[in-house]
């Protein structure tokens, strides 16, 4: 089957222009103006439109078990109201258990995901170290496609990483090419901070922030950051939140170093004030780490993105419905962490960021896109409008508005972080390996479409990383008859 | 004509791989592999090599008439020697006295031009106001296809703008979606200080570095970035030289500002020791503003790049031979300011940039092409190896050396301040508009053979500076029975 | 007569103890328990309070001619109001109209000052520049014990002074060892913003703080600070209200220089909110330069007090009554700008200072009075409770609270910027060159009782700035056979 | 016994005056001029000198057993060095073994201690947590003088604390009012390091700076300071050597945050050079942690010291002669750590910043007593020179050269790092508890007159900290029918 996306202002990260886009089977075979179009080729307007690729998001848990029970959203549901929002990959994450074999758990990662409807891949969390784990990194970058591997800084006496696990982790990710990635928060002062608060009665949910203030968050993103440059490995920060962070990321890459940063969209438009609410349940639903923060710290991650210290945006998606959270009525430790966004995130930037001039609509591509494509390595397959690339496509119309609400979502969870939002700029058309699944309402994901993406290690960085560590290898002194 | 440039890696800003380059006439017609080649194509092998978009350097003075003299290299010879480098397009000055009219100011550089190997665009610079002045930079925008206007800050007595040009202009070149530039030295200060240097007897050219001591490029590029700020136009800082100007730069953008930075390949690898040698010529030859500077700023103009708070390179090709600077042998106020460079620019910056892991070969391809294409809106036309793009391409060998001399290169200078410096990577072929005018040796420019390129004016990050102007135009308060 | 202060805590900017203090004549006799008392001696019971340095208001307008009317507040009544809130000093400015004399315009304001009930100084502005400028500037240093100059970069078309101006009276001051001050605005902005404010029809106070950004400030901060490296002299920043000119600040005191930060209590606790009042007058009686600013500038310069960035704390005191500030009912630029403070200045700092964490009680009294003594060069005579200094001292009771209104101040205003404010910690006792001036509710200050204070020239940090002239002499090279 | 100190100038932090000190027995009894001297008073001239409180080093290491050996310096040679030198009091360090009875470690360096010339007290360092170590800390703080306790972040394996027992002391300490200080780097990679470079056969002592880069030391200072800030305790970072920690340390001082920073005397004035010298003794008498730097971090360093980022100025004095370096001939992690400098920290200091314009006369007492005595909490009885504070005063010809060497210093150690550095400014008396111990090259130093210096706790900047703590502490939502 081919498409022709036909009229629009066709929106990459590089530059946009007037043309059309010719589809044929899941990739895009031309882009330009008076394009070759075979007879039969279904045509879609997008006069007036933008026409972008569409989003990918690195951060998303779909049916993970966590703290007790399992986010709602699964791997169908979830990729579906991504669809709607306009994005058509996202990046979810294999968590193994402390001691659990790491392949073992990777497969039961795939297992799950095979009833997506548009592309996935998976980063791999490092839990815990010894030899096997080792091996185990080199076979999932050599046979499975995995490139990044993930390092939980907090959740102490769980899946939390010591410093001599980030090292001995980050030594091998470096070997291998692959990216080492980090939930930067000091787990030693959050779980020092819970004791704390639950002592003094403090149980409900507006415990949660102040068990993770913006500075154990700061910490563990310079620790990352410093761990990372001593052994000279790329580092990727994941859902900043705060300016402690973002200032962290900034210091490094004004010396150089190669540090990624990401941001959620909740972080960007949501502050601490929703913790404060006499509503439990609302309150409970905000319960993610890190926390929402108070207001300057939005203005601060915006300006990140304005600047690249930032570059890509994601949601954390992990869903816990109403009775889930109720989990941790009489104990904040034990509300299940986390949140959606999946479908609501290229809304919310596009609203927020390019009606307002912080971004061009380029730019709103690089870090909904083209960025995160680059920086995990499935760019141009990904990321990009152009001849050879997965016809992975949005078609967004920046004149139409639409108020987000959780009675009107496709997200499996009964609340929207976003309830209330108007937003102008619509996404009206999501084509995703070449099939249109959302068109003006009308939801036509597949279950099971969509296929595992592999990753390939070395993206193109680790030649620089490379040529630094050749520059800077250590060096021994001749010396005669030294003093031994 | 067709030409295939076959086996190299194509290298653009935004990634790289293994592919072929078909060329029709003076524009790509391909990129990939497999290419359907027209029987009677030349084929030029590229295996092993990198294929790279040509240079842009976007800032040079051709046979600028300066300080009582003309410089020595002309628009053929120049654009010959940039050719020969790896640079295939220009972006000069025309510079109007105080009181000339521009637009005459304009077309005899026009005339100048003409004998240009390579296209070339200019920047005008604005040195005086009035209603004429403001007029005729409207004409400008319109009809001749100028989108930046240049401001120096220093200079008194002569081109400088004090602070009521810099609103104007601003303000004008606003409305008209062109690009603002400064030379960013605080001129009060220099003419104070080479006033209290030859008082003092200090009249060899190791005064010129005293009288211009970096603080006074912070002070003027601060300046100029708060004047911009406030007038919310995007700014372009031309040859910054120091960690100050740099660092006023990096606060901007990191506050959200459309700020951009040049950086000149003398100012990255040349420290100010050079002039304190007691050779006179050698220490004169070196006297160009701003001048080069203590090592540690050119670890930090590195760092920039590296950041991206800086994003083009450029030279100030502007030469003057021996017979000249010695017009300044009792005061070193009236040596001529300025040295070559554009032959040089990308040999240096891969050797320093790349080899040393400084910058991956697509960051190379964005600070010395891709950046400034962007920036000044020639874009995809030039700057990026893709179909429909203008055939302006470098073969570059990473394994070949060479060392820099004034004994071997092609630019009409005695001089050459990188002298004796070997560099890893060569520039074994140029293509320019599709013609070879560089083999292995032997050049093949044509005199006149260069365009003129015109440069749209509002450049895509105005559509942001535009969305930001309407969320924060002043505002009244309504007021009942105010005290008046 | 002699005077004992008894029982009470005696805090000095280096440290607090339980001590007496005995007072003779206009100076203290000794500090300590125990005291050797003569008969006769007069006892103040400060049992529970502290004793400390009365304050030093460094920046105020007593009864000044500007923008066509007269300030309301004369030196009596003004540095009687500051008596009630424990200011015991005030350094006042001459400030000559441009091309008047400026010995003439000192001996006028000296004339006014003489009504003064407490010690006053004066710092000169420098507003226009000849040799007789040159002159009168040695002369003050020399017979009147001025050791400080102002400048202005705001106001353009009156008072403000161009580089030009700043290098010159900056050179000079820097020779006779006095210390250049500014108020940090770009003038040639805020007259473009005005100017185009007044034609958008935005006539009321809100359009003050619209045509002075704080970027505006930052700017001028920065040059100032540029020009005084360069000059390497000394440099001190009036009313830093933003930001800005916090870091500009900050950033050169990190590189080493010798710049020094004044904040007004205003700055600290009011924000822009008040120019958005439906009522003119509430408005336009905040109308001052630099303006109110958003709330994340109060945060960021209380910070800067605490790090040390800023030195010292006044009041810009220049009160206009309503009728006054009508003046500008058409045109906000003709509002008269100003405001009080000079009564209420300590409370609100012990309030929000002390009480908050953010200063100890030392810390408070070096931003009130021993930073700005030493500053100014009156230290130890001023700023210290000290055997031989004068006898100007306070006598805090901290545990009591008083509500700050314009009914019950003693500042000839019709308004107060902090009404309604209530402070806890309260001046009960104000001695003034060894007289009880306010005790508990009953003024006692006399007519022209005050002195004016001779400040000697070259205080300590000249030292340190001379010998960095001698390492960093410029020098020339020597050359055989040079070119020339 | 009386002196008097006559003809000099008086230098204290606050500031400089002409005029006689008149000693009492062990205190000084007044300061000023034409005092009432008694009969029989010993006069010493100090015409032409400056006379200024004795130095303070609160970081020394004598006769420290560490990596197997004792260091060669006792209490009695070392105060003895230090009186020659200026300084009259040291503050040493207890360092328990892991296991060890912290009580009984604090009585065994009392015992040592007791042959001391000069006064002297301890902190004590934290090696490991339990219940009994928590209640030590009580006993020393109330029963023992001791107001600091220091923690180790390096050295894996021997006395390191993880962030686990960091929290816990410093949660301690914040109850007791005693200060936190740390020796930051992060024992984690530098262990890696040292490994690594082991197993790639750099044996020599150039491995020891490439086994602790200065970004171990920034990680490890940020992380301190983090862990400070949210528990709310004030922090002191011992011997800062590079920009990555004074860049930490300026970042928390600007936010608000009551964080002090030491440098050494060695880390402000030798770079790592050193370590790549062929003579291996040469190299190996330089080890020490954190080890010297690139020259850029001297810079730094200095400019912090006259920000006022960095307070004290200290030696870690820990000497080791030839042989013992001998240890690690094969092994760089063998040899001993440490080095001398006690005699020579105040005239380096004097030379290199009084000298330069740096610092002025009274800044150079600040840093080098009286701020560590405010921070120690034994100010005024040490740190300045008035009435009542103990008679440990210097005098000091500016005017006089001396030569630095191993083989003329008083030291008990064959090396020393300023070996032949000439310094202007010299220390020609010293007077400590009111006796002269040293006076134009005659030592009358007395084994055992020293005297252990009780500090006691809750310094005055704990005030702050508690009403931050009150105004910060958690709270509570209250809920009607939340969901639990």
């Amino acid at each position: 089957m081919t498409l022709l996306v036909k009229g629009g202002t066709v929106v990459n990260a590089d530059y946009t222009r007037q043309a059309d886009v010719l589809i044929e089977g899941g990739t895009v075979a031309a882009v330009g103006t008076g394009l070759d179009v075979p007879a039969g080729t279904e045509v879609i307007d997008a006069g007036g439109a933008y026409v972008m690729p569409g989003g990918i998001d690195p951060h998303t848990h779909m049916e993970l078990p966590f703290m007790g029970t399992v986010a709602s959203e699964d791997f169908f549901s979830g990729t579906t109201a991504g669809a709607v929002g306009g994005t058509t990959t996202i990046i979810d994450f294999v968590i193994p258990s402390p001691q659990q074999d790491i392949l073992e758990a990777y497969h039961t990662w795939r297992g799950w995901a095979e009833k997506a409807a548009t592309d996935y891949s998976f980063h791999v969390a490092i839990t815990w170290w010894d030899e096997s784990v080792r091996e185990a990194m080199g076979t999932l970058t050599r046979d499975f496609g995995v490139n990044s591997f993930k390092h939980f800084m907090a959740y102490k006496g769980a899946i939390m990483c010591d410093d001599e696990v980030l090292v001995n982790s980050f030594t091998r990710a470096g070997e291998l090419g692959a990216l080492c990635t980090v939930h930067a928060e000091n787990g030693e002062l959050v779980a020092h901070l819970q004791n704390k608060l639950i002592s003094m009665g403090i149980t409900g949910p507006e415990g949660h922030p102040q068990s993770r203030p913006s500075a154990v968050e700061g910490e563990a993103a310079d620790r990352a950051i410093r761990i990372a440059q001593v052994l000279n490995v790329p580092l990727y920060i994941v859902h900043n939140s705060c300016i402690e962070s973002l200032q962290a990321i900034t210091r490094a890459r004004n010396d150089g170093q190669r540090v990624f940063g990401e941001v959620l969209a909740g972080h960007l438009l949501v502050d601490d004030a929703v913790y404060r609410s006499t509503d439990w349940d609302y309150a409970a639903h905000h319960v993610m780490s890190p926390p929402f923060r108070p207001k300057e710290h939005q203005a601060a991650l915006w300006r990140g993105l304005q600047s690249g210290m930032l570059q890509t945006t994601a949601t954390d998606h992990c869903c816990f419905c109403t009775p889930q959270k109720r989990m941790g009525h009489n104990n904040f430790t034990r509300i299940p962490n986390g949140t959606g966004g999946v479908e609501d995130r290229m809304h919310v930037l596009w609203h927020h960021g390019v009606n307002t001039g912080r971004l061009t609509p380029s730019e709103f591509v690089a870090i909904t896109s083209a960025n995160a494509a680059k920086i995990f390595n499935i760019y141009p397959r990904k990321g990009v409008i152009a001849p050879g690339s997965d016809a992975d496509i949005v078609i967004w119309d920046p004149s139409r508005e639409r108020t987000i609400s959780k009675d009107t979502h496709h997200q499996k969870i009964d609340f929207n972080i976003f309830e209330g939002m108007t937003v102008r700029g619509i996404n009206t058309v999501t084509i995703a390996n070449g099939q249109v699944v959302w068109k003006d309402g009308d939801i036509r994901t597949v279950r099971g479409a969509g296929r595992y993406v592999d990753r390939p290690t070395f993206p193109s960085y680790f030649d620089a990383v490379r040529r630094v560590a050749e520059v800077t290898a250590p060096s021994a002194v001749e010396r005669m008859g030294a003093a031994g």
